[in-house]
């Protein structure tokens, strides 16, 4: 742990799938790595009372509250950290940037464009201030990833030609899974597209440093009606099998569309939530004129590199394993070849997001990044209710300005 | 070789890279399969005397000519072998059937929708005088794809979801390759879309059993202009440096496209000559609710396989090596593990032709499912111009019917 | 956490590279386990005064001290944790057992089989006073690990025929790394062999359920003469270039071995820090009547399984994505897909530590076990010392009662 | 076709699995290179005069006889093709060599290293004579294998550190699976060990350039009885179920050994037919200290090549597409990408007798690089019978001096 004095008191709200991987990082950031900040895991914020204050004691929080108000009012919080549903992140996030508070807010930034904006426009002013916010698209701290940005920002791959990304999951296959939040539009904001579709959105706009400037885009949702749930925790769920109770599923849980990127590349994604055997399969390829880089979560301790400018009778794809000290973050870990996990990028995105705090700077992602993200769910939103025709992807700084 | 008397004379059109090929596979047939015909490499048709020559003695053909209209004129042939560029198959086609010759013709079927019409038309009507047509797709005879044609057909995967299609190369990722056939509308019809997306287009309704309803396409051509060519061969070629001459390309680079098949799943397609490091990638993935196949023509030997109804723990991707004597077509080669490569798929193709004649049954795929492909590359084509509006199929039944 | 109030209180001796694995699962284990018993970093032990204070306080123990026998000696710890180099195992072991305390000793379990065997024998006495002991191969936790040693327990391999088992790193191909205390053989005890050997010795002594009785060894030094280091941390370490000071290699740069297992199988084992570009690669195949498993440490979320009675059409290496909720260990963490890392398999470790001292349970490995690798590597040198004579490994048993 | 017009006319002796590939071999040599001499399939020779008249039909050959003397007598034969069983090998051979025909003799060489003498020797002296022999260790012309023996000659991996070498199959892992002539010492010399492993001593000498100088082994024979068969074709085989009639195994169905190559680094070798799941997976690393080589069979269009010199935050292992114009013996064949399989190995065989032959040139492997494999294998077999007691390969040379 650092040999600083100075403490950053964290906030978090939600305490299923996300406030845990988020707990695991908070806990671990300052044991790793060497920084300006000690992180204190001051509150942990939930609605259910009893349910929070488990949670609080199981995960480490020191105090817990069931009114996020409370916790976003109290002096002793430096840091909220937002891992609610979709649909409350406008308005706690709000709340907490005028309150003075960094914010930490999980993908996707808001369920509509019109919150994302006002939370952009928001954390514009709250930097003037010196207030810092993030969104957390983790996966741009996955070694991998964060190497894939470095190499095509450094030219390795010359002029990009073709993106090719998809996040395929399998866990609504059978039609009886039952509707959980993740599965209702008013909670959720969309299905599978911004849910996972999110991430690759970002994830190559990140890698790429280029915007997606149109799509084409079809959507579907395969199964319409399912049984109502009885409890759930983080992805699984339960049914109870009593009663013909079912409901309608609002989401898609498949979204596929064709996109061009203001660099000329053409592009692909396919977000889905019904690809039989992937389990959490966010692959990206990025051909350039130069070279090739390829990931695949699953694997993510591994980057793939074709190096087109290599003798020509010895090119291959190069499967580098992301664990050497000198990789992104990795300085923190293991000897090579000793694996990290997807918990781990959390803990990478917290010592980002504690490095800039302490020290003023601006964090990346930005709810701006956020914001554009938010613009390109939008448009393939758009272009698959008009039959897929092309959709522009609307421009966020205008509106950004006040 | 089949201790049959009976002889099938094939008289071949066009000897560079798809000539080799089909060669390969006619002189090895008889030798691995026992057949009720014997095939006979009677003669073999090119423009360039010289070459044609040359070509009859190193590939093994008893005779040569360069008049196409003399070899289907004489009466010593059984089957016109049409391995010419696009632009004429369907001239000799037409006239093969007309002189009441059997036809193999090399995909795509023709440069045009009219034309793949007018040949299947004429293919109806040869067949009821007992002529046989095929057009030469032959990677639905690599024996992994034939398996996951039968095991969709089984019922393996259910209800088909999601397919993913890439044919991915990079021969002309350098700007200073030359502008070869290829690369001209007028000889290929289309670029990648047609070349190289026909494959994946016919490969992915054959082994679902579904069709392609609708699409919306956006298609590229990255590098406008080459240098003009002083030779060619295969899918190499040479630059004369001496001068400025350029051409314009007028094919596409790259074809990608979203789909919807008629059986409720949605489909990604893309085929691209940019993908820096995929030599041949021609790469499938189909979902369905039971089970998910996935194929890679770089490693054609072997089929992944999810089966989702296995125990859950157990379930995972099995690589199949299909190399058992009981996989299809394998019987005729090695021992399992002793791999075959990419010229085998012709000799399967011709083993399935040489039966569909000698046996007088009609072999697959017929001009009628090329047919189906043109149409879907129409459509494509169709979609791209319109700013990848979505465009429906055009059915091809009710015109085919006089 | 648990709800029980019940403490473990740890101390632990050693802080580098082993030392903060184990923190970071002394710190998890209790936020992601249910568990009858909470753990206290009470203590942590090491020569430096200052690089200990930092080590408490960057890795979260309560207090510190440089004497291991002061933390023995202390009323207020339940466990000791022994994470320093092989030659103060048997000691520090010894004086913790004799002392009533519960004891966790990192492999190898000793430097010589007799005190591995005074260990053993320590550890039985106090065991029948309630005192747990366990070595640390910490492997045997890795999910798909377990999941191999339930299969074959299960009767799915059917008999053993192979075991090949290699664990291969590079991280001293150059001549110039210098000389740390891993390759001294008075505190390493041997090289290669003893400290990566021998997990694969215990993983697949583990796993098939069987022991190796005889060997056949060669071990190389390929490089006589090093730098000697000016500092090191975990595997990492720098020269001072600025003299000419060396010292001799006093242990295997590698080692590899044939065995017989005494249920009738054949096995090779290699171990090498000379493996260029293997940074962690311990891999294991396991050859049986009626099937395969495969198991590679730099992809330890996956497992290979060849299921043979299967239909013979669709028999292949299924790649099994160890993360599901029902797989070992998995309940814990993610949802499916969500890879797990290198450390995780100690958090795994001290699960299955704490719930066994909580309840009275002895755990696994035990030092008897620990003693069976231990007269495996003895073997193994003495093999090599006799020019790779055939070598029976010394029963355990006998001599381990008193 | 060449435009030469000088004739090679082979006689080959044996029609089974090595016949029929070799017939595909002689068949295709002159179609895709462009060689100084024609060959002509001029006889084939088997004892069954039924079956040996269909194999001349159906492989292509233009005489047949029983006899192998007559072969060897007949004027109009330039190359003896020997693929029969071991135990004939030598009298052929000598026979042929004494005749004044060029040999091609299948491996291994000999079922004795005396036989393998003699045949060397009467090698050496035809060779004086003009006369050319030839081993078919036809593995060293896979593409990749021939590029990872220029590689490491050309200093690309440094000094040979590892090699290790598993040639793995599971064709008798059923106890009932017959007793065929591979199962029988008398013909076949040797099991696994002779007959695959026999591949692997060779390869890994042919890439390295070394020899191994001893070896430390264990060989087993895990079913020792078996049903006699009633038929048999390539690796395939029928049992009668009648009755009780079974026979003794007399080979070894596994054989594993350590060896040290004369360069100073370490071996495994593994040779199996008790590998469940492994169909023919030889399989080849070799660590150098400034890169690593590795080879799989069953992707044999692929090596694996890591660089050691690299910068090293990219240093992967590359898989290489051994499949472009430039890699060895890649131009006779198809576009990158487009795969070979198995038998190509044996065409790139006869294309370097052949060019040897017409050119007066020693084409390799010799007899003495056979007699090498042969001395190692018969090491292999005294150390296994000896108790795996360390054994020196015996020398080659100052023996086959007359």
């Amino acid at each position: 742990m650092s040999t600083t004095d100075r403490e950053l008191r964290v906030g978090m709200v939600g305490y299923a799938f996300m406030g845990a991987a988020h707990s695991q990082a908070w806990r671990t950031v300052n044991r790793v790595y060497d920084l300006p900040a000690r992180v204190r895991m001051a509150a942990i914020c939930g609605r259910d009372a009893g349910k929070v204050a488990d949670a609080a004691d199981r995960l480490g929080w020191e105090t817990y509250t069931t009114d996020w108000r409370e916790l976003i009012a109290r002096d002793d919080i430096d840091i909220v950290d937002v891992c609610t549903p979709g649909d409350s992140h406008a308005e706690i996030t709000l709340a907490a940037l005028a309150a003075g508070k960094h914010v930490l807010c999980e993908k996707p930034l808001a369920n509509s464009v019109a919150e994302a904006r006002a939370m952009t426009a928001a954390a514009a002013t709250a930097q003037a201030a010196g207030i810092r916010s993030m969104c957390g698209f983790n996966y741009r701290r996955v070694p991998a990833v964060t190497m894939m940005q470095q190499m095509v920002a450094a030219g390795r791959l010359g002029t990009i030609r073709h993106v090719r990304a998809v996040y395929l999951q399998d866990w609504i296959v059978d039609p009886q899974f039952p509707l959980v939040w993740r599965l209702q539009k008013d909670k959720a904001g969309s299905g599978a597209l911004g849910d996972i579709g999110a991430h690759i959105i970002d994830l190559t706009q990140f890698v790429t440093g280029q915007r997606i400037s149109g799509v084409s885009a079809v959507t579907e949702t395969f199964v319409k009606e399912r049984p109502l749930p009885t409890g759930s925790s983080g992805l699984a769920a339960t049914v109870d099998g009593s009663g013909p109770a079912t409901g309608q599923v609002t989401v898609d849980d498949a979204a596929i569309f064709l996109a061009r990127l203001d660099g000329g590349g053409l592009a692909t994604y396919e977000a889905s939530r019904f690809a039989t055997g992937r389990k959490n399969a966010l692959r990206v390829e990025i051909n350039g004129s130069l070279g090739t880089l390829v990931f695949d979560l699953e694997r993510l301790n591994e980057l793939e590199f074709y190096d087109a400018t290599r003798p020509a009778a010895e090119q291959g794809f190069s499967r580098i394993l992301v664990t050497e000290g000198d990789h992104p973050y990795m300085s923190a870990w293991w000897p090579p070849g000793h694996i990290i996990g997807y918990e781990h990028s959390f803990t990478h995105q917290m010592r980002d997001l504690v490095e800039a705090v302490a020290t003023g700077a601006d964090p990346a992602p930005s709810f701006a990044d956020a914001l554009q993200v938010q613009l390109v769910l939008d448009a393939v939103e758009r272009s698959a209710r008009l039959g897929s025709a092309w959709t522009e992807v609307e421009p966020a700084l205008a509106q950004v300005a006040v």
